[in-house]
């Protein structure tokens, strides 16, 4: 086994404890099999035909399932639940499938969640923790949001976090958030390392943008995508209604952007894309704005899908959120007046409507797909407590879900690349150009 | 580059002519690229930490593209359209995204559409083609169905159709359909072989079932799933509004029960899932009917979700419909009485509602994600069909769009593994036994 | 006052107490006023303008809403509400608006549901009373259903069910529910008279298809129309997806083919209508079936909505269900023989797909438009009885909020009127024969 | 018959040609029937029990549908269409049944759409009529907008209309819009009148405010309710997520709040409802903010639904759009930082979210009951304009549809009555107080 490709897990210790689940581990006896800790997955499988595969190159991941054998006694667990950062469909459904399995598969029965964020550790605002069963999280995949609550930043107070874990004595805690939170899931694991304390933690990784490095998708993306769509839907149907109409939609994507791409593709009714991975001109004979006025001129109507993070050089913002993420200038509402002044200047009248419609795709609860999807996600962040990892990931990669470690995940960011199919699929439906600078 | 192992397709020639997307063939320009026919993605990528990697074991899978040069000059091209088999959402976003990728993407303006499946080629039906263009096509992917028309069987005459294809002189043919469809395209597929015609027939795999072999997911499964579970929710409330309820809903799933599986897991709301794979007993100790029972006891309703297939044993059924499908029992019919039965001989009053949501479900237009995977497999058809592929199949694997020969996809199905982790979900979700047959 | 034209209301006794919500009783003031019990409102407004309006022959009804002075000490009041018949969308939220009303409006905190329809009220059953606050039903009005349970039948135990609220100190009781509910909440109401019991009996008409008369609309209604399109159109993507299909659903509507009529117009997709009001030969060359062929052979598709009731002297039901509501004969598979019967004998191939969605209907939770008025009828119901009011029904007419006595409504149903506006206009959209029968 | 209380219509002269709609005009035959002139129904019905009703001072209006005898040759008719103003649920809707009803039940088959409002009457724009029939209009009413595009304002250039009426021939013309744009229609009718050319000019009320006199809901209104409801819902899941959550959401309402009282009942999850018929003080023990505040401390959440044109005393605005229509100050943005400023200055940390959903509600297509209502409005137009009515509205009042002379309802706008039942409704549901103004 190449420790050096491999991506290898950090675990608190043996499993000796024989798991509660009462599945079997023989294959072949036609009943559902546990999942062996050398089972694992193949992860980078791009390769040529030209080329023999050299076995030595190819990277393993652990994949995700409950194991046989268990690290913690469930009747010794005390397992916490944290949710952080901005919301997004889903996570009630990630929660109520946390709850669920530790009860029923493996008889924990002390849950609690950590109000608000990783603050609700904090000794200040002094927030008690809400006791959590299968009772009370039975509805709540049907809400958005969070019933926990959620707040940005704290992570950061790792020390202050960790003598909250002992004084609860948790030995368990589930992580539900986006970069910052897991670098603080990271942190704190770490330090209850350092601390001697046998706490499990792990990361279920939350970004409605897809931004996440080995990750397939994120959940809560598709039902993001699929109520951009609406707002796309309403976009086109401004601009169809009036004479030379333009419907402008801003979508969420600071660094990425797969909601406005897949948004595009899906509702087929956006004729340009702006996101934070490609540069576009706004002015000159190959700018945005020329062909936006083209492709006015001929068709009398345009819909225009932008990512919040597109377009960056042309807003300035300064500072950070309370996640410590930079902030950005508002591009929706500066292409909106440069249309308007571009137009005005150029006498040709028009219309333009523009659409935020960020809070009301991310409140959405997630559906049936995405449900699905957090359901198992829930599951397996259960199974690798269980079984005593700590400071790893859940995950789906490559059509599998997986367990990986979290510095693999924070390392770097996942992008829309321009070169490659998704960006050119989104070419291909909206006959936009191929570049939009200056050639 | 082993032959033996590697997915290789048929082609009808080398491809000699530039192609017209003015996309780029470098890497690292910052421009998008054409996928080379070089690049594959490895396929069989389970495998267990405790030996080392074997290259050779490796099979590998073409990577699906518009490809930089083709073997068709698109002047020259006659596309034509055909779906087969029962409807499912997405037929029209496929042939949406077929029509405007041959028409902006490499222009190609003589497109028709065979009516009403197979049948359409037959001389006897006299059906005339539908011209096909990008108007035409505009808003069809908000409609369910298949403005083609669609039709069972009719694959098997094989000459006839070649005779048709030579008579409307087409050298192209995307086949939408499920297993019998795509035999009937690999046969027609050889027969314009044999004939020396150089004409490309390119499979989209069609089954809102999700059992065709070597494909990660059908298009409008998710569609399917998502629907599906809003009959569940109806048979939930049905069953929780009176004193010992029972909800029972026939889902799709002739052979393999994955939108029984993914229903029960995304809605989370019921108690009992029967599919073909796992067979159950009805009666005794450890049968269906006694779970039944005692989870009505204690909790005063339940709900049931079984696929079409599921206990065939107790059914009978004989012949086959037109598609050569072997005739199902009516299982949820014979369950519903067989309940009845039960409780009224053991003198417990009980009210069942049963759903047969199966129309419902299949005339769903794509919902949004499914729209865009239906848009990519569209176009991904497309590059097949202008690079001179032939026999061919597009589909996903392992998170990558492929091309791969119609036989090895044809050759078995795909089911739900009984010993895998989606029953085993499906169990923790639903906390029925895992075993209901004779101990 | 004409006693013998209008509506008048029976009371419990003189009006003493003043209501505890703030409100104001001057008009003027700009402040919200109370409802008097003089206000009413004229019923029967249709007229001509050749004759002149003769005030005696008009009709007057009670208008709802609070009085300034009710007639029971909120602190004394005992509350309790029982839903009966079939599940319709809305139910929950009408539970949800008189506990909200009988909390917050008037301060009464002792309030009940009894589970299971009239029989929860019977000794036998034994079921424990479900205790209400704004708590429990905070979220109850986005679910289907009815969390009180249901069942049919019962109400003719007046006298068990007059012990039963002696026993349970009740003196207000809401029933819920149809033709039945409402004749038992009348003689349950003369039964606590007879007694000597201050009991007010309101109810709250429930009827999915839109048949009790003196009610402009049911709860629930609007949301049944709204779905049952759904299925309009899913047979509809059915009918037009093969050559000559036929899509048949069969809609609720035992006595009265509102639904049916409803989801025709606002569809514009069926092409014709069968309701209970208006009689239709199959056979004949004015018959049905000759229609439907004629309307195949023209136009290669065709949709058909049916009402449950009509065409009843077709098919054969003995008996009565639990309700006391004769029993139906099933149209709509009766229907479907006989159309696959006739075009087999006519050797005219044709695809016929059935859907019966009446389960998934009845199961939805009210949509916004119907939840604002289960609100209302809802808090006007409290109002009624905080006022003394009994054997009285909360009803709009003439499009305001009314009081009626429950012995008006309950008289006689409301029909579809085979020479009124709404056939009509079911006969514009689907341009069906105004006749089907031998001319 | 009382000129002076009935509302008498405009008409161009007698009927003498026999409908072609083959109904009946017999009472008791089972056929359905035409609407004679002489049918009505009493309009002002809100009266008291303590007095007798006087039939003198009771006003009758006309009721729709179709008439005996006609007014024009159906083959003789040029009938064209025009939709004004802001666009709103339903406009495709009611374009559709005008050329259904046009077409199959008069045989008219000369239709056009004027483009893009009534501009597209004026020279300077020379825009093309949009020829119309049947198939054209098949499927427009499942999206939103408008297919004749619309834009504000040219109603007041009656002679250019005329003149451009004349050109075209038209005979009749139906204008959908609002106020404005009704009062174009009269202007317009009294134009053709004075010129003596015969063109019926029929108005159908478009205000997705339901603030037009005379007209019990508007089309579109409750798709508009119903699409309103969800932002508030991911207004409270926003509000609800995170530790004193505030959610605001602007919803329309130049001067009437019907939307957003009707929204907060429907939702029943606002807590505050601020319409331009109610004036609340932003400051103060009694104002909005403190309030606000309260509500905070003791619930950690709140949800406040503002219209668009409350408040307007906090901000200014100059001048009018294009239709005329004052210009409102942005009331939405202002609240927002007021409410900032308020806590910040309190130094009690909260979390805002902001919610402009104007433009994704707009632009529905019609839901199925808002598509039933938007039918019928169409065809009573065509059966106004065949029988030779002219300046003259569409509407339904108390509970049936009827035709109104369009002064009547253009004389003044519809409120929300601070003293009457739905501002009590709303103050019952939010549970605010009945007055946030100095005491």
């Amino acid at each position: 086994m190449s420790k050096q490709l491999d991506f290898t897990l950090d675990t608190l210790g043996p499993c000796k404890i024989p798991s509660p689940m009462k599945i079997s581990s023989v294959v072949g006896d036609n009943m559902v099999d546990y999942t062996s800790d050398d089972q694992c997955v193949l992860y980078n499988i791009d390769t040529v035909f030209s080329q023999p595969v050299d076995g030595k190159t190819l990277q393993r991941i652990t994949v995700a399932g409950p194991r046989p054998k268990i690290y913690f006694n469930p009747s010794h667990v005390n397992a916490g639940i944290v949710t952080c950062g901005g919301i997004c469909p889903g996570l009630n459904t990630v929660i109520r499938s946390i709850v669920r399995c530790l009860w029923y598969s493996y008889g924990v029965k002390r849950i609690i969640g950590i109000p608000n964020g990783y603050p609700g550790f904090l000794p200040e605002y002094n927030y008690a923790p809400i006791p959590l069963n299968p009772d009370i999280v039975d509805n709540i995949h049907k809400m958005g949001g969070t019933v926990l609550g959620t707040a940005r930043g704290g992570g950061d107070r790792v020390e202050e976090i960790a003598d909250s874990i002992e004084r609860m004595n948790l030995n368990i805690l589930f992580c539900i958030g986006g970069d910052g939170t897991l670098r603080g899931a990271r942190d704190v694991s770490k330090e209850c390392e350092k601390r001697g304390l046998k706490v499990s933690v792990i990361g279920i990784p939350k970004t409605i943008d897809n931004d996440i490095n080995l990750l397939q998708r994120s959940f809560g993306f598709e039902t993001a995508v699929a109520k951009a769509c609406e707002a796309v839907s309403s976009a086109h149907v401004e601009a169809k209604s009036v004479h030379n109409g333009i419907g402008l939609v801003k979508l969420m994507g600071r660094h990425s952007g797969f909601i406005a791409c897949n948004a595009a593709i899906a509702s087929a009714e956006a004729n340009f894309v702006l996101i934070p991975e490609v540069k576009f001109d706004l002015n000159g004979e190959n700018g945005f704005l020329s062909h936006l006025e083209r492709r006015l001129v001929s068709r009398k109507h345009a819909v225009i899908i932008v990512a919040e993070g597109a377009g960056q050089d042309y807003v300035h913002a300064d500072g950070k959120d309370a996640s410590g993420n930079k902030k950005l200038g508002d591009i929706g509402a500066f292409l909106k007046e440069k249309i308007r002044q571009y137009f005005e200047e150029k006498k040709i009248p028009m219309t333009l409507k523009y659409i935020d419609p960020s809070y009301i795709i991310r409140t959405q609860p997630a559906d049936p797909n995405d449900s699905f999807y957090c359901s198992l996600l829930g599951a397996h962040a259960v199974h690798a407590a269980m079984a005593g990892k700590t400071n790893t990931l859940v995950s789906q990669l490559n059509d599998r879900y997986v367990y990986i470690p979290i510095d693999a995940a924070v390392s770097r960011r996942n992008y829309v690349n321009p070169e490659g199919h998704l960006w050119r699929d989104v070419l291909e439906t909206t006959q936009q150009p191929a570049s939009m600078t200056e050639r």
